[in-house]
C-alpha cells in the first residue's frame, strides 16, 4: 500500500510500504478514509536528521474496519471508527484511571514499528481499548470535526481540564495553532468567561474569537506579557501553553498569576527550562499537562459534535489527497494552512 | 540590641545591630523569646559570598509584643505571638486567596531591610496581617511545637495540601530534615495511608516513623528510585520534595507515578531543571508547590497542637542561647542536630 514517509527535515514523500495485516487477535485492520497533518508533525519536519529516515507519519485518522481479530469485541468489519493518537489496552491501571497515554501496553502511531495514520491503511493494536465507533458515514459533513477527536480537540480539552478551567474562569491560551484554538473552544465549553488568546495570525485569531476568545494579544515577549498581565488584572489564573517551544513556556510563566496553573499540551521541544524561585516556585505556580488521554474524552465530546453544539472541524482549512501530503506539510510549515485534511 | 549576622559561608557571629523601633502605625515591636535555625538558613551558610555580608538571619520566631502601632488592632502589648516566615497585609487579593507569601505589600524576614528572627527583637510590619496571638505563656512546654507554625509545620502541611493528599493517599517524602518529617506528619494528619520516607539518618527516619511514615528508603539515586517504585506498585501518586537541591528533584520525577504530582517545598537551589517529555510531560506529571503561606494554615493547625493531637516540636533536638547561634548552625550543618531552638 502507499503511505507518507518522512526522509528528513523538509522531505516528505509518498511511497510504497508493506501492506498491514493482523498480527494479534486483538488487532483490527482499518482502511483510512480521513487523516490529517498535526502541528507536532512539523517538529520533525523542521529538525529531523536524514540519518533517522525514512519514518512513517501521522497519528490522527478515521477509517473503516476491514478486518477484526478474533478477540476484538467492540468494533466489527464495516464500522467507521476514530483512532486516538495513542493506542491503549483500556484495561491497565493507567487506562482505568483515564490516562491512556501511559498505558502499560500502549504506544504511539508511527513509533516503534506501529503504522502511521497518513497512509492507506493501519494495523490497530488493542482495537477494543483504542477505537471508537462513529455513527455516521465516511463522507458525512461532520467528519472534519469528528477527526479532531483523534488529537487536537481532546488535547485542547485536556489542557483546559488539567488547568482547572471551570465556570467563570479566566484563561490565557498561548498559541494560535489548531490545539490553541481548540483549547479556546474547550475552555469556553467548560464555562470560562475571559479567554485571552496570544497569537498574531489574524485569520487564526479570528477563528479563536469565533471559538470563544474574548481578547487577542498579538504582542510577544515582555510586551505580550505586560499586556496579558494588564488585561487579567495582574496575571492569568490559568495559562494554556499550546506550542511546545521554549519561548512559549517563558511566555507562560510570564503571564501566570501567583498561585495559578500553567497547563502544557504542546509537546516540549526542550528538556530543561526554568522552574526555580524566580519562575514557578516563588509564586506557587503549578505546572501540569502532558500528552492528552484523548481516548478518555471521546465519550464526553462526541455528542457535542454530533448534536452541533461545537464545530472543531473549522480548524481544517485545506484538503489534499494522499499524494498531496508533502504539499500539506509545506503549506502548514509556511503557515499558509492552519491544518490540512488528508483523504487517501 | 544583639542579633545573629552571617558574614559569609560558615561564618555566623552574634553582634550589635540597631535597636528596632516602630516606623509605621501598622508595625509592632516584638521581643523575641524563642527562635530557631532553619534548613534553608544552611543554603547561605554553605554558599554565601563574603562580599554580600553581613546579613541578618532567621525567619521563625515567637515573642512578646512590646509596643504596637496606632493602627494595630489584633495584638497588643504583652501578647505572646508567633510570626510566619513572611509578613503580609492580610487584605490584598493574594492574602484573601490564602497565598500570603505573594502579598503585594509583604516580604520576608532579614530581606530588604527587614529584621531577622535570630535576635533580641524584631520590628514586625503589617502586624495585623502577620502575627497570631498564642494563648500560652512564653515558657510553656508547647512552645517548640508552636514555633513550628512559623515555618516547618506549615511548610510540611502546604506540601501535602498542594500534593492533594487525602484519606487513603500514598505519598513519598524526599528528605529527612524538619520539613520532610513534618510533611510526613501533615500527610498522616490528612489521612495518608502509605507514607514512604526517603532519608538515611536513622535518628531522623525513626522520628519520621513516629510521625507516620510506613516505609523508609535509605537508598538514593537509581537504587532509591527503583525501591520506591517497587514499594508503591509502579510509582508514587504524590511525591513531596522537601530538600531544594537538584538531586532531590531528580529523585522526585524518578519515583512519581504517571499522572501523579510532585509538590516542592524545599527552596530550589537551581533555576533550570528537566521538565520535558522524558521527565514531567510524557507521563502527565504535575509539578506544584512553593513558599508555604503558613499564615493561612495557623488557624487550622494551632488547635491540634494546643490539644496535643500532634507534637511537631519533636523536630527540635538542641537548644542554644543567642550566643550559641553560630554553634547551632555548625551543628545543623554537620548534621549533629536536626533543628536548633534559639532562646535569646
Amino acid at each position: 500500500m502507499r503511505a507518507a514517509l518522512m526522509y528528513g527535515a523538509g522531505d516528505v514523500r509518498v511511497g510504497q510500504v508493506a501492506d498491514p495485516a493482523l498480527k494479534e487477535p486483538t488487532d483490527a485492520l482499518v482502511r483510512v478514509t480521513t487523516a490529517c497533518v498535526c502541528g507536532s508533525d512539523l517538529h520533525p519536519y523542521r529538525a529531523m536528521s536524514a540519518a533517522g529516515g525514512p519514518v512513517r507519519m501521522g497519528h490522527e485518522f478515521i477509517g473503516v474496519v476491514e478486518e477484526a481479530g478474533s478477540e476484538v469485541r467492540t468494533v466489527a468489519r464495516g464500522d467507521l471508527v476514530v483512532a486516538p493518537f495513542a493506542y491503549s489496552d483500556g484495561t491497565c491501571e493507567h487506562c482505568r484511571a483515564g490516562l491512556q497515554t501511559s498505558c502499560v501496553h500502549g504506544g504511539f502511531w508511527a513509533v516503534g514499528g506501529a503504522d502511521g495514520g497518513q497512509g492507506e491503511a493501519v494495523r490497530v493494536p488493542l482495537a477494543d481499548g483504542t477505537l471508537v465507533r462513529l455513527p455516521v458515514a465516511p463522507d458525512d459533513a461532520l467528519i472534519p470535526s469528528l477527526l479532531t477527536l483523534s488529537d487536537v480537540l481532546g488535547t485542547g480539552h485536556h489542557a483546559a481540564v488539567r488547568g482547572g478551567v471551570r465556570q467563570g474562569s479566566t484563561v490565557t491560551v498561548i498559541g494560535d495553532g489548531a490545539v490553541g484554538l481548540l483549547a479556546v473552544l474547550a475552555s469556553r465549553r467548560l464555562g470560562a468567561e475571559r479567554i485571552v488568546l496570544m497569537g498574531r495570525h489574524t485569520a487564526r485569531t479570528d477563528l479563536g474569537r469565533a471559538f470563544g476568545a474574548t481578547d487577542v494579544v498579538a504582542e510577544r515577549g515582555a510586551e505580550g506579557v505586560e499586556k496579558v498581565r494588564d488585561l487579567t488584572g495582574g496575571g492569568s489564573p490559568v495559562v494554556i501553553e499550546a506550542v511546545g517551544l521554549r519561548p512559549a513556556y517563558e511566555q507562560a510563566y510570564g503571564v501566570v498569576r501567583a498561585g495559578g496553573t500553567i497547563s502544557r499540551v504542546g509537546v516540549p521541544q526542550y528538556e530543561e527550562a526554568p522552574i526555580g524561585f524566580g519562575t514557578l516556585f516563588g509564586a506557587n505556580v503549578t505546572l501540569t499537562g502532558g500528552p492528552a488521554p484523548v481516548r478518555a474524552y471521546i465519550a464526553e465530546l462526541l455528542p457535542d459534535i454530533l448534536e452541533g453544539r461545537i464545530e472543531p472541524g473549522r480548524v481544517f482549512d485545506r484538503t489534499v489527497d494522499l499524494d498531496g501530503t508533502p504539499e500539506g506539510y509545506r503549506a502548514m510549515d509556511a503557515r499558509e494552512a492552519l491544518k490540512v485534511l488528508v483523504r487517501p
